[in-house]
């Protein structure tokens, strides 16, 4: 991703957590973290957030969907001998496609199925105020509605180097260049 | 607390969360904890919440305290041989007056005496965007500005009824009666 790329995403965040009336410091604005997951294709597969909290025990993060953009399919997994990430996902503003382990097919999800690989599709639909907990080993993948969306995350400790996603072209790490 | 009292209380807590663009369920509305901590006398030594999720790893809680009203110093001690509760507060509307153990005395603090002991005086002020960590042992207690507040927060599973409170008259559980 650019530099101009970036701005562009953190610009577009901004403007949802204005809609959802959620107010961020100055300091967090500057820090968006725009993830792309080195797809280079983050409208499609991507996700904007702001970290408020991730100490070794508790982590909390407010994360921006744009209309049709997925985070991509995933997996918490054990790490440094710590039970895998556990988060609850709570919808602020808009809509929600999430996608769990467990009964379901692709045929006629809300989702448009995305740029990046996903195999699990039992279907969880969150409106602003509804949420749903993934615990860990829980394979998911989730979606912004037609109109965007804003979703707290409430969870253990990230580390969200440690993911396994579905996708192995993926790389977590933005790279920000030019 | 009667049941006309939590009723009204229940009703201003609403409406700061629509104050704040918070949007809660139906039922939720319907099941907003109002702690009056057993002293009876509610606006001054009281908090209404609710608590969003309490798994064994994750909590999660939208706190309001209306203005002057003052959540009463209490510290978060080793439960079932887990370490004490860590707990970060973000304010999304309005102001806080946060004290915690550290320097400072109660001699031109912002908020006002409230009618139960406190001992800690180190002074953290918290406006809408505003955040702050407790970690275990940290004796503290909070008040809402004069527009009240309402508060995230984000932590380790709550035990709220093993906290230790400076007032020994203090009763964590909320009795309704009549």
């Amino acid at each position: 991703m650019t530099k101009t790329e970036y701005a562009e995403q953190a610009k577009k965040a901004l403007a949802y957590y204005d809609k959802a009336n959620i107010v961020i410091t100055d300091e967090e604005k500057a820090n968006i973290e725009v993830a792309d997951f080195g797809l280079g294709k983050v409208n499609n597969i991507g996700l904007q957030l702001v970290v408020y909290i991730n100490t070794d025990r508790v982590c909390a993060k407010e994360m921006v969907l744009l209309p049709g953009q997925t985070c991509p399919e995933h997996i918490h997994v054990p790490t440094n001998g710590m039970e895998g990430k556990e988060e609850t996902f709570r919808c602020r503003y808009g809509e929600v496609y999430l996608y769990v382990d467990g009964e379901g097919t692709s045929d006629g999800i809300k989702a448009k199925l995305p740029d990046s690989p996903v195999t699990v599709f039992h279907e969880v639909i969150l409106h602003a105020g509804e949420q749903y907990t993934i615990y860990p080993g829980t394979k998911h993948w989730f979606q912004g509605g037609k109109d965007g969306a804003v979703v707290s995350e409430f969870s253990t400790h990230s580390t969200d180097e440690t993911d396994v996603f579905t996708d192995k072209a993926i790389i977590r790490e933005t790279k920000i260049e030019g």
